[in-house]
C-alpha cells in the first residue's frame, strides 16, 4: 500500500492546440514518470484543465527548481493558474465542530488509520463537548465561543489560529455557525463545508425539516467550498439516500448523517489530493 | 406469474385505537384472505393510512356488496376517505406526448409485455411525430395542436377526449406544454407528470441547463401529480444519476432520459396499483 | 425526538384467514395503541410474518401479563414463533474487533450520540490495539488472543464473557477470525457479521482482491447472521459502491470501508429494533 | 448538440517514460486539436492505456494518412495495440433477440432518436415475435430458428449474416441462447451481452430465482463481452437495484428489466465510442 513520493501538478489555462504536448513534453524531457494524468476541455468557456502526478525521484531536480522551470517554460507562456504539491508534505487540516459527533468521529478514524494522511494541528469548537475526545487523540482542542455579540472577534480569532498553526484547509464538520464574509474571503477556496441537503434544494437551516415538508423521496448532502453567500459555493461532491413516508424528520436526520460523513470525506479527499479545480462557481473534480 | 383476482382497499382516516382491528375484523368475518397489507400512522397530523389486497373469491359477495357493506360498517363510522378497486378491471391510461420518444417507447414496451396491465384508449399529442408508431400498436392517436391562441380550446378538447374514452389516469410522458388550471383541477389526483429534475430544485424550463449552471454532481427526475402550481404537486417517486464536470447539458439530457422513464414507470405503477395515497401536498406510497 | 415507551411484537406463523384480525383484535380489546405495524405473507412457503409496535401505557397491564395473555390467547392457537420486547430495556451488544478501526469508531459514535440506544458491556479483541480508545469511552476492553493452538479455548472464553455480561447480540465489527461452529450454534441468530463483499460473490479472504481480479464495476458489503457455514448465513442488509479500472485493490479497501460501516450500522439497527425475522436462510426485514 | 467530426484513437502499450509526450507531440506537430483525452497506467501489469478524440478538420491529412503516419511514427516504436475510428462512419450493430421486448424497444428508441447514432443492418431472432415491430422501423428482420439439432448450422448462419451485412458489433439483447464457441472466438471482443445478474454471482440460467433463493437485498445486471466461457467475459458495466423480502422472483424479473436495458445501453455506448479497452479478462472504460 506504500506509494512512492510524487508531485501533483494541477493547472488550468485558456484552451489552444498543443497544451498536453507542451506540458507532457516538458516532463518527458526531464525523464519525469507520469503516474496518473487527467485532462478536461470546457467547451463552453474555452478553458483547459489538467492534473498530473509525477514520480518525484524520476526528475533530476528538486521541487523548487521544478516549480521554477515549470513557471518559466510552461505556466507563464500558457497563462496558467497552477500549483505543484509534494506528497511528502502533509496538508494541515483545521477542523471546526459544534455538538454533533458523526463527522468528527469519522474524520478522526480516517486520520488515525492514515486513510487521510494529514496533520490536524487543532480542532476548534464553539462548544467544549468534544474536548476530551479530541485531546485523547493527542490533538489540541481550542474552544472559541461564538455568540450574538462577539462574532467578529470570534471569527478573527479563528482566522488567527488557522494562520498560527499554518493551516492549509479548514473543514466545517457540521459547524453550526455561519462564518463571517471576511473569513470566507480571506480563506477563499480553502474552507470546506458539509451541508445537509442536496443543494440547491433546502438552503439554510433545518433542511431535513424542509425536505419533510416538501415530501421528497430522497435526501442528500453536499460538500462545497464556503463563500460569503450561504450554501452557494462551488460544489465538490454530493450524494443521496432513499427515504419514504414513514420517515420522520428525526429519521431523516439520522439517515442524513451517514451521507454527510461519507460525502464530506470524499470531497475533502478530492481537495487534499489536488483533484479539485475551481472554475467560476463550479468545480472540475478529477476523480 | 398469474395472480388471482383481488380487490385493493386504499383508505385514510383520523387515527384512533382499533382501526386495524375493525378493518381486518370486518374482512376476516367474511372469510376474506388478505394477500398484502400496509399501514401507516402519520404522527404529526394524526391521520391513519392503509392499503389491503384481498383475494376476490375468498369473499362471499360481489364487489358492489363489498363496497356497500364496507361503507356502512367501516368507512362511515371511521370517517374514511376510501376506494376499493378490482384487479380484473383494467385501468384506462391516456398518454400525452410531444416530440421526445423515450417515455413513449418505454410505456408501450411495458404495455405490450403486459408488465403494465392497462388499457391505453388513445395517445394524444400536440405534434404528429408518433402517429405511425402509436397506430402500429393498434392504439388510436389523436393530434391536438396547441399554440398561443388556442390553449383554452385545446385543453377543453383534451379533457373531452379523456372523458369520452373514460380515462382513469392521464400521463404526461414528456408532454412539453403546461396544462390549464381548469384541466388540472378537473382531473386532480389523476394526472401524472415526469419532471426532468430532482424537485424542488430546478423548477420549470430547461432544468438540465439549470443543473449544469449550478454545477451539481447528480441529476434527477421526479414523478408527481399535476396541480395548477407548476412542478409543485405531490411527489410520487424520484431518482438520481451521477454526472461530472465532463458532462455537457446535452449529456445530462441523455443521462436524464434513463432516469425519467424509470421514475415515470415506477410512479405510474404505484398509482395504478393504488399504492399512493395523497395527503395534503405529500404522498404515502405503500411500495 | 423523544418517543414514548413501546413494546415490539415480532412473530411468524403458518398463514391462514384472519391472523391480522385476531392479533389486532386482541390488542384493540385492551385499548392498545398501535404505533407501527407491518405484515408479510410469503406465498411460496405459506408463512406469515408481522411486527407491531404498541404504546406501553395504552395497555392496562404490564409486560409480563401482556406476554402471558398473548401466549395463551394468540400465539399458541396460531402456532407462532414470537417475541415481545420493551423499548425501555436496552439491548446489550458485545462488539468484537481486530485491528481495523472504521467499524469500531462508527459504532461508538452512534452509541455516544444515542443514535444506537444500547449498552455495550464490553469490547473483545484478539489484539490490544484499541484498548485505550475503548476504555476512554468508559467501556471495558477484553483482550482474548486467538492463535492456531488455542482456538477452542478462546471461543469458549468469548462465549463465557458474552454470557457473563448478559449479552443480547454479538457484533463482528471486522473481526478477522472465523468463529467456531460451537459458538455459531450456541448464539444462532444473535451474531451479526459485516462481510466486505456483495455476497454471494467473493466469499472468504481478501474479497476486494478477488473483485479486482474479476474486474467488477461495483463493490459491496453484506451484513448477515453468522452460521457455521462461512459467509453463508441469512443476509440482513447489503449495499454497493461504484469503482472503475483506475482503482487498485487498496483503493477498493478504502471505498469498501465506507460501505461496510454503513451497512453494518443499518443491519444492526434493524436487528436491535426487532425488524428482522429469520426464515430458513433468508430474512424478512420490516424496514 | 451537433459535434464536429472527430477521430478517436484508442491504444495500449507497455508503460515507459514519455508516452503521452510522444503521442500528444505527434498530434500537436500536425496541428491536431484534442477534444477529449484519457490515460491510465496499470501499475500491476505495467501496461499503459489511452483514448484521445481529435477534431478531424484540425489535421492536415485524411484518415488513411493519419493512420499510416501514426503507425510508423508512434504505434510501431511503442509496440501499441491501437485503432483510430472516424465519427463520420457509423458503426453497424446487429441485434439478436428472443421473446423479451424490453431491451429491443429500448435500443430502437435510442436508435430512432439518434441518441445511438448507429446503423442497425438487421435484427436476428430465434423467434418471429418481433418481426412486425422491427420491420415497421424499416430494419430487416431475420428469423434463424435454433434448436437442439441445428445449433452448429444456426450459429454459422448468424456469423454469415453478420459478415454479409458488414457488422461491427453484435448485441445479445436478452438473446436466450448460448452461442457456439466458434462464433464467440470468431467475433472475440465484438459481441456484447446483457446478463441479468450482478456477476460473478448467479451465472447461468434463472439468476433472479437464484437471487431469490439466496435472499440478497439488491439485484443487478452485467454488460460484458461474450467469450466461450459462459458469463465469464470481460465486464463493461454493471448496476444494481434494491429489493426486499416482499419481492417475488417475478417482481425481481420486472425490476431487473429496468437495470438490464440501462446497463446494456451504457455498456454498448462505451463500446461504440471506443471507450472500452480490453485487458486480459478485464476492461479499462474511459467514461
Amino acid at each position: 500500500m506504500h506509494r512512492d513520493r510524487f508531485y501533483t501538478l494541477s493547472a488550468s489555462c485558456p484552451d489552444q492546440v498543443g497544451i498536453i504536448a507542451r506540458v507532457s513534453g516538458f516532463i518527458a524531457e526531464h525523464g519525469g514518470w507520469i503516474l496518473e494524468s487527467s485532462f478536461h476541455a470546457d467547451d463552453l468557456t474555452g478553458r483547459y484543465f489538467m492534473r498530473i502526478e509525477i514520480k518525484a525521484d524520476s526528475l533530476p531536480f528538486l521541487l523548487a527548481e521544478f516549480r521554477d522551470r515549470f513557471r518559466r517554460e510552461i505556466a507563464e507562456p500558457l497563462a496558467m493558474d497552477w500549483r505543484i504539491n509534494d506528497s511528502a508534505v502533509k496538508k494541515r487540516v483545521v477542523v471546526l465542530v459544534s455538538k454533533q459527533e458523526h463527522c468528527l468521529y469519522d474524520l478522526l478514524a480516517r486520520w488515525q488509520s492514515k486513510e487521510l494522511d494529514i496533520e490536524i494541528p487543532c480542532v476548534i469548537s464553539n462548544h467544549d463537548t468534544f474536548k476530551g475526545f479530541v485531546e485523547w487523540h493527542g490533538i489540541p482542542f481550542i474552544h472559541v465561543p461564538v455568540n450574538a455579540d462577539n462574532k467578529a472577534a470570534a471569527y478573527a480569532e479563528i482566522q488567527r489560529i488557522f494562520e498560527d498553526v499554518r493551516g492549509d484547509t479548514m473543514v466545517l464538520a457540521r459547524y453550526m455557525q455561519i462564518l463571517s464574509p471576511e473569513l470566507c474571503d480571506a480563506l477563499n477556496g480553502r474552507i470546506i463545508n458539509i451541508h445537509h441537503s442536496f443543494l440547491p434544494s433546502f438552503v439554510g437551516a433545518k433542511p431535513y425539516h424542509q425536505a419533510y415538508q416538501r415530501g421528497v423521496k430522497l435526501i442528500g448532502a453536499t460538500c462545497h467550498y464556503v463563500t460569503s453567500e450561504l450554501d452557494a459555493g462551488p460544489i465538490i461532491e454530493q450524494d443521496v439516500i432513499r427515504i419514504d413516508h414513514s420517515d420522520s424528520p428525526e429519521d431523516m436526520v439520522r439517515y442524513g448523517k451517514d451521507i454527510e460523513k461519507t460525502v464530506l470525506a470524499r470531497g475533502l479527499r478530492y481537495h487534499l489530493e489536488d483533484r479539485v479545480l475551481v472554475h467560476g462557481n463550479k468545480t472540475v473534480v478529477f476523480r
